[in-house]
């Protein structure tokens, strides 16, 4: 760091550089537009990050994150209770939400199986999952495996999936193919073997 | 905003999506990654924004950002104080000191004539950089401007030339041309001619 700036601005440069995605130059000019801004506003900032994890806990159903247990969703009596959709993150569930199109229940895993990272099952609520499963007396009636279609996405289905069939519910994994606006031609091999595999009659 | 987050996840999330450059998934991203930071981390960070103006105030000579005055540039007796470089912002300064080149002083604009954005000449620091000059009693031999190599940035540069013209200092303007690394054959014209016209004898 440079000694020509004062400390103060120094600090929240260096705090901007810490976050993924945002390198020294995007830090600088974050920190020279928060300086523009009225007092209100930086404290209003200020605030929100101070804040961010009070009262927030996760929903002792489906393990998102939540301020009330259970979470709004989980409490939700117009939602199906019967179809669970697991997903790795809490914002996948707003991305599915999205679409207005899903109206079961969710479960979060908080992360996928990963070797590389050193992240193992045990470190996934998988077994929250399938305490749930089983304490719901077959109301569960199936289960879909929403992870992420890479390679760590792909393992903790694999594996979830083979933990969850003894249990007796339907289990299924989003659809694979080209997504809308996609480009035959740049397609890789994978994507255009499981769109072909997963075609439909027209 | 959805209703499935916590408050507090979704404040931040907007807080986020107020800054430059900063979309609603960057801004989500951003949230998720501090959430899973332990508490005292968001405690420097929260610290970090609300104290950024503290302390903080424009240097009565260079109009630099500073919690001393004059600023740790002004005060260094080392430096040349015959010979000022005029730039538009403060990190601008931080640039220039990274060549480890310049050994002059500075004067910061604190932006460039924009009628577009509605900045005119009385927005900038120019009143004071001519007063310095005045007051300077003939110490200050050269102004170089340093003004970005834009509309806005050569507009400012010829407004301050002409009217520090009077003033019996020598006036010059950063060099134009192709930058290093740069691609002779993706340059601009106006690139180009700069290059040409600023050519020299090998």
């Amino acid at each position: 760091m440079s000694k020509i700036l004062p400390q103060n601005i120094e600090k929240l440069i260096h705090e901007f550089e810490k976050l993924p995605g945002i390198g020294p130059k995007s830090a600088q000019r974050l920190t020279f537009y928060l300086l523009k801004q009225p007092k209100e506003k930086l404290e209003a900032f200020s605030k929100a990050v101070g804040e961010l994890k009070k009262n927030i806990f996760l929903c002792s159903q489906c393990q998102n994150l939540t301020e009330t247990d259970p979470c709004p969703i989980c409490k939700d009596n117009q939602r199906d209770s019967s179809i669970i959709c697991v997903v790795e993150q809490p914002f996948d569930v707003i991305a599915l939400e999205q679409t207005n199109e899903y109206k079961g229940k969710y479960h979060i895993l908080h992360g996928a199986i990963s070797p590389i990272n050193n992240i193992g099952p045990e470190d996934l609520k998988i077994k929250e999952l399938l305490t749930r499963i089983q304490k719901s007396n077959g109301e569960i009636k199936e289960v879909i495996l929403a992870t992420n279609p890479n390679l760590e996405g792909e393992a903790t289905a694999m594996y979830i999936a083979k933990l969850i069939k003894p249990l007796n519910v339907k289990i299924t994994r989003i659809a694979r193919g080209l997504p809308v606006g996609g480009d035959l031609e740049y397609a890789d091999e994978i994507t255009l073997t499981n769109a072909l595999k997963g075609r439909k009659e027209y």
